[in-house]
C-alpha cells in the first residue's frame, strides 16, 4: 500500500480550495513576514554582532518548515516571489554551511564549541526539517542546491554518530529526523540514509547515560525509557512522539519490519482509545507539552497543541501504507476538520498553539495569578516558540496527501475534497475526479476513467449510511473502464459522548456535524455556557453557512436560573434557550468569552 | 449582643461530646506528641546548638494554639497532666523572654538582630497567638505566668511600632494580633491594647513602601491594598483575611465604629454570596492559599484549608455580636459540619490541611507530574507547616462558644447541641438545657428556667419546618418563669444545586442533610464517580449511622456504559446503580480512592 503524494492530487474547489487559497494568498507571506521581523531570516546572514540577531536553538526548523510549505505551494502553483524569497534563503544556508558539512544557526553563531554537546538543542530536529524542506523544494522546483547541503550535512552526521560515535549524545532529544530521513532515502536510494535512521531508532533508549530525558520529567518526556520496538504506551512530548512513531512506521514501511510495524500499531491504539481530545488534539498536558495518563483528557486546561494533532495525522497516514484499517483515515479527518484547522485564525494571520476544549476567561485570569500554565483566548500572529504557524502552511495546502492510497490492486478513497487526482495502479495511469463540497454537505461524486480494478471508499464513521453495504469501513467496487460513483454520506448534527473515564466529559456531549466538532461560544449565547443543558433527542436546524464556510447549528436547550442564592434546594427549574452552535475550528474569531464543547445533556 | 463564652456551655452529650471527647483522650495529645517529635516543643529550651533544633519562625504560633486549646479543655475538665506540660511551656517561656519583654523562638534563638525587620516573618502573628493562649489559660488556670509574660511583650511592641515607629514595617504581614489584642484588652481594660489594635487596623495599607505585599501575589495577598475601612471584597490569603475581619469585628464592637462594622459586614456578605464552598471552606487557590475571584470554586483543586473555615466561622461569630443575622449561624454550621470537621480523620490523630470537594487518585498523579499543587488523598499526623491541628484542637472543644448570645432582653439559640447553658441576661443568671442528638436528628427540647424574657431559637436555613412561625431564621418566644419548648428540624436528605456561575457545579448537585453535606466514595461505589446520575427526585434511605456518628444515605442512580469507545454516539442509555452517600466530613478515612461531593443530576 502507497500513498498518494499531494502533488498528484489538484484540488479544484470546495472547502479545501477555500483554506488553500487563503494560505496561499495570506498565511504563508504573513509568516514570513512576522519571522523576518523577529530575525528569523536574517539570522541566516550569519552577522549576529551586524544585525543584533541571537537565534534560538529551533529557528533553523521555523525558516525550514516555511520553505517547505513554499515548495508545497509552489508544486502546486508557481508563485516567483515566494520562490525568490526561498532562494534567498537557500543561498544564505550554503553559504553559510561549514566545510564539515554541519549547519545550525545557533551553534555556529553563538556557541561554535558546543555542536553536538547537548541533546536537549534541537541540531538533529533542524536537520531533519531542512531535509524535509530540501526534497520538497527539490520535487517542487527541480533545485538541488538545498538537497546537496543537506546530504552533505547528513554525511557529517552518519560519519560524527554511526562511524565515529563522536558526539556527547547517540540520539536526538527531539526527534524528527527518522521521518525525514526515510523521505530522503526514498529519493536518493542511499542506503547511508536509511541506516542512519535505523542507528537513531534502534540506539534509541540505550544509553541513558549520555542521552538524557527532561530535568522534571525524565526519560519519558523524550520516549527514550524503552527501547522504541518494545513500546506499547505513548508518553512524552506528544510531538516528539508522533514524529518519532511516524518514523518507525516509515522505516517499518521500507524495511519489512514486523517488530517496527507491531510497536506502531500498539502505540495508535494507545493514543485513539485511551490519549484522544474529540478535536483530534493529543498531549492534554500544557507541562512537558505531553501526554497525560489514559482517560486524562481535561477540557479548559487541555494542551492539545497545532503541531501535535497534526504529527498524528503525519503517524496516521504512514500507518495508512500498511492498512486500510479506517480508523486512520478516521483520525487523519478528526484532527484536520478540528485541531489543525482551528490552530488558523479566519483571516489566516493568526495562530493557536494550544487548542483548548473550554475557554472561560474569568478562570483563565485566576489561573494566571497562580501561576498556572492557560490557554490563550485570541490567536497571536507569532510565538517566541513559533513551530505551528509553518507547520500550518505546510499542512493545510497538502491535505490531499490523505486522500488516496493505493495498493497493487486496489485504490482507496480515504478522505473526501473537490480534487483530480493521477494514480498510478496495477501499471497504468488512472485519473479519479471527486466532486464534492464535503464536509458542507456529504454528497460525493466519484469519477474514474480508464480503470479496471478495485476501487474502496471509505464511509466516514460518524456516517449512519452504507452500514449493511460497507466491509471494514469501506464500500468496495469493482471498477471496468470508465465509472461513476456517487454517494451520501449525510451529515447531520448529533450527540457525541465520551467514555465515562474522561471525567470531564461525564454528563456532557459534544455536537458534531460529520467529522466537525462544534462549540458554543459566548458571542452567541451568553455567559456560564457549561450551565447549558441540550435535549438528549438532539434536534438541530442548520443556520447559513456564510459565515464560517460550514452550516452553523440551531436548537433550543435550557438553563438554570441565575437567582437564588449561591446554594439552593434543587429544583429542576430550567428556563429554554435558543441556542446557536458554531464549528469548533472557528472559535475565537469574534469578542473574547468564554466557550464550551461538552455541553450538558438533559436526559 | 453578646457572645455566651464556651466555659459557660457545659456538653453535656451528643454528637459534639463524642467529638470533644476525641479530641480530649487522642487528638490533643497526638498534636502535642508530633510537636515535641519535630522539635518544636523543645525549641522552647533555647539550646539550638545543644538539641540541634532550629524553629521556624511560626513554631511559636504551633505552640501557643496547643497551649490555647489546652486552657479550653482545662477549663471544662482538669487534667493534671496536660496543665503540667503546659505549665513547663510556660515555664520557658518566660525564662526566655528577653529584657525588653520580646519573644521569639527563631529570632531570638537564629537571627536575633533582625527582630522585626521582616513583614513576612510571622512575629506579631506569632505574639498574637501567644495573646490568646495567654487569656484562655489564665482564664482556665487562674495562673498569671503567661499572661504577664505577653503583657510586657505588648507594652514592648505598643512602644516600638506606635511610640518610636521603630520596626521596619508598620503592620503585620500575617494578620491574627488585631484579635487578640481586643481579647486582651477584655481581659486587661488597658487602652494601650485597643490603641495598638486601632494602629494595626488603621495603618494597614497606609505604608505601601514599608509594607510589602507578597512577591508575586501583591498588596492583595496580606489585604494591604485598601485601607481596611473601603475594603469590601475579599481578597489573598484567606486565613489572613478572615482573622483580619474577625479583629475589625471585635474592634468595632469595642469602640462602636459604624465604619469599620460596615466593611465587616459587606467583606461577610461578598464571602457568603460568592466565594464559599458548600462544605464552608474558603480560599480556592493552592497558589497563595487565597480567595479567588467570585464563583471561582473549582472542586477538585479546591484549597478550603481547615483554619480558613475557622477564621470564616470566627468572623461570623464576631459578626453575631451586632445582629442576629440568620447568615452568620448558618455559616458556622455550615463550615463546622463540614470544613472543620473534615480536617480531623476518625481516629483523632490525622489532619487535612487541603479540603478538596473531589479527590480523583489517578488525575491527581498526573496533576503532580505536572508540578500543579494538588490535595492530599490521605490525612498525614503533622505537615512541616502545622498550624490546622492545633486549631483543630483549640476549635472543635470549644464549639458551645457559637450556640448562645444574649441581648438586652433576648437569649437566643443559635446551634444545637446536647448542653447545660448558664447565661446572664437582664441582671439575672438563667439556666437553659439542650436536650439533643442533633445534627443525627434535628428533635431539640430546650428547658429555660427563671427566665423572664425573650428566647429566639434559630431555625437551621436547610429545615422547612417552622417556615411559616419564624421571623428572620428565628422562632421567638416569651418565656416567663419555667418553660419547656420541644422543636423537630426534621433534617432530611436534600439535593442542593450551586449558583450557575460556579462552572464546575453546573448540571451536579450535592446531598445534603441537615448541615451536612454528604460525598460518594470509590470505597462504597467503585470508581469514576463523576459519571454517576442521581434523581431529580432525590429519594433516599437513612442507614446507620454507627459508622460515621451519622447515618448514611442510600438510593439508586445511573452510570452510563462503559464499553463504546472512547467517543460514541450518545444514546442517553444508562444502568441503574445503587449508591451509598456518607458525610463529606468522614471522606477519605478507608481506603484512598475517588470521591465527588457535586453529584450529577438526571434531569
Amino acid at each position: 500500500m502507497k500513498n498518494v503524494p499531494f502533488s498528484d492530487v489538484r484540488v479544484t474547489g470546495g472547502f479545501w480550495k477555500q483554506k488553500q487559497d487563503l494560505v496561499r494568498s495570506v498565511t504563508i507571506n504573513a509568516v514570513y513576514d512576522r519571522f523576518k521581523e523577529s530575525g528569523r531570516f536574517d539570522a541566516f546572514r550569519f552577522d549576529p554582532e551586524g544585525t543584533g540577531i541571537r537565534p534560538h536553538v529551533f529557528w533553523d526548523s521555523d525558516a525550514a518548515k516555511w520553505l517547505e510549505s513554499v515548495a508545497y505551494l509552489t508544486a502546486q502553483q508557481k508563485d516567483p516571489a515566494l520562490e525568490a524569497k526561498a532562494d534567498e534563503l537557500i543561498d544564505e544556508i550554503a553559504a553559510h554551511q561549514a566545510e564539515d558539512g554541519y549547519f545550525n544557526l545557533y551553534f555556529q553563531q553563538i556557541e561554535p564549541e558546543k555542536r553536538f554537546t547537548d541533546r536537549g538543542k534541537h541540531e538533529l530536529y533542524c536537520l531533519g526539517h531542512l531535509i524535509e524542506a530540501a526534497v520538497a523544494y527539490y520535487k517542487a522546483t527541480g533545485k538541488k542546491k538545498l538537497l546537496d547541503c543537506v546530504e552533505k550535512y547528513t554525511d557529517f552526521v552518519y560519519d560524527l554518530f554511526v562511524v565515529r560515535d563522536g558526539a556527547s549524545f547517540v540520539t536526538p532529544g527531539h526527534e524528527e529526523i527518522e521521518l525525514a530521513l526515510i523521505s530522503l532515502y526514498r529519493l536518493t536510494r542511499n542506503k547511508k540514509h536509511l541506516e542512519l535512521c535505523r542507528f537513531f531508532l534502534d540506539e534509541r533508549a540505550r544509553h541513558p547515560d549520555r542521552d538524557p530525558g527532561a530535568a522534571r520529567l525524565g526519560m519519558k518526556y523524550n520516549q527514550s525509557h524503552l527501547p522504541v520496538r518494545e513500546q506499547r504506551t505513548a508518553v512524552g512530548h506528544a510531538v516528539r512522539a508522533c514524529y518519532l512513531y511516524s518514523g518507525m512506521a516509515d522505516f517499518a514501511k521500507e524495511t519489512g519490519d514486523k517488530e517496527m510495524e507491531e510497536a506502531c500499531r500498539a502505540l495508535f491504539d494507545d493514543i485513539v482509545n485511551t490519549k484522544l481530545y474529540i478535536t483530534g488534539g493529543i498531549g492534554a498536558c500544557h507541562v512537558g507539552e505531553r501526554f497525560g495518563a489514559a482517560y486524562y483528557l481535561p477540557n479548559d486546561t487541555a494542551y492539545a497543541e497545532t503541531c501535535a494533532g497534526i504529527s498524528l495525522a503525519m503517524f496516521a497516514s504512514r500507518m495508512q501504507q500498511f492498512s486500510s484499517d479506517v480508523r486512520l483515515a478516521d483520525t487523519i479527518e478528526r484532527v484536520y476538520y478540528n485541531n489543525v484547522l482551528s490552530g488558523l485564525s479566519q483571516d489566516g494571520e493568526g495562530f493557536f498553539y494550544v487548542n483548548p476544549l473550554e475557554l472561560a476567561p474569568q478562570a483563565i485570569k485566576v489561573m494566571q495569578e497562580n501561576g498556572q500554565p492557560v490557554p490563550r483566548s485570541r490567536r497571536p500572529k507569532i510565538f517566541s516558540c513559533s513551530c505551528c504557524p509553518p507547520n500550518i502552511t505546510r499542512m493545510i495546502p497538502t491535505f490531499q496527501q490523505y486522500a488516496y492510497t493505493v495498493s497493487e490492486d486496489t485504490v482507496y478513497v480515504h478522505q473526501f475534497l473537490d480534487s483530480e487526482a493521477t494514480v498510478a495502479v496495477g501499471g497504468r495511469t488512472v485519473t479519479l475526479r471527486q466532486e464534492t463540497d464535503y464536509p458542507v454537505s456529504g454528497k460525493v461524486k466519484l469519477t474514474v476513467k480508464g480503470y479496471t480494478g478495485k476501487l474502496a471508499v471509505r464511509v466516514p464513521s460518524w456516517s449512519s449510511e452504507y452500514a449493511e453495504e460497507k466491509k471494514d469501513g469501506y464500500l468496495r467496487f469493482d471498477v471496468a473502464g470508465d465509472a461513476e460513483i456517487s454517494l451520501d454520506f449525510k451529515p447531520a448534527a448529533e450527540l457525541i459522548a465520551a467514555d465515562p473515564r474522561v471525567s470531564d466529559d461525564c454528563g456532557r456531549v459534544a455536537v458534531c456535524r460529520g467529522p466537525v466538532v462544534y462549540c458554543l461560544e459566548e458571542a452567541d449565547n451568553g455567559p456560564m455556557l457549561r450551565d447549558v443543558r441540550i435535549s438528549a433527542d438532539g434536534i438541530f436546524a442548520e443556520g447559513p453557512s456564510d459565515e464560517f464556510g460550514l452550516p452553523v447549528l440551531l436548537t433550543e436547550g435550557w438553563r438554570s436560573e441565575s437567582e437564588g442564592g449561591l446554594y439552593r434546594p434543587y429544583t429542576g427549574s430550567l428556563k429554554k434557550v435558543p441556542l446557536r452552535f458554531i464549528p469548533y475550528q472557528a472559535f475565537a474569531n469574534r469578542e473574547e468569552g468564554e466557550m464550551v464543547v461538552w455541553v450538558l445533556v438533559k436526559e
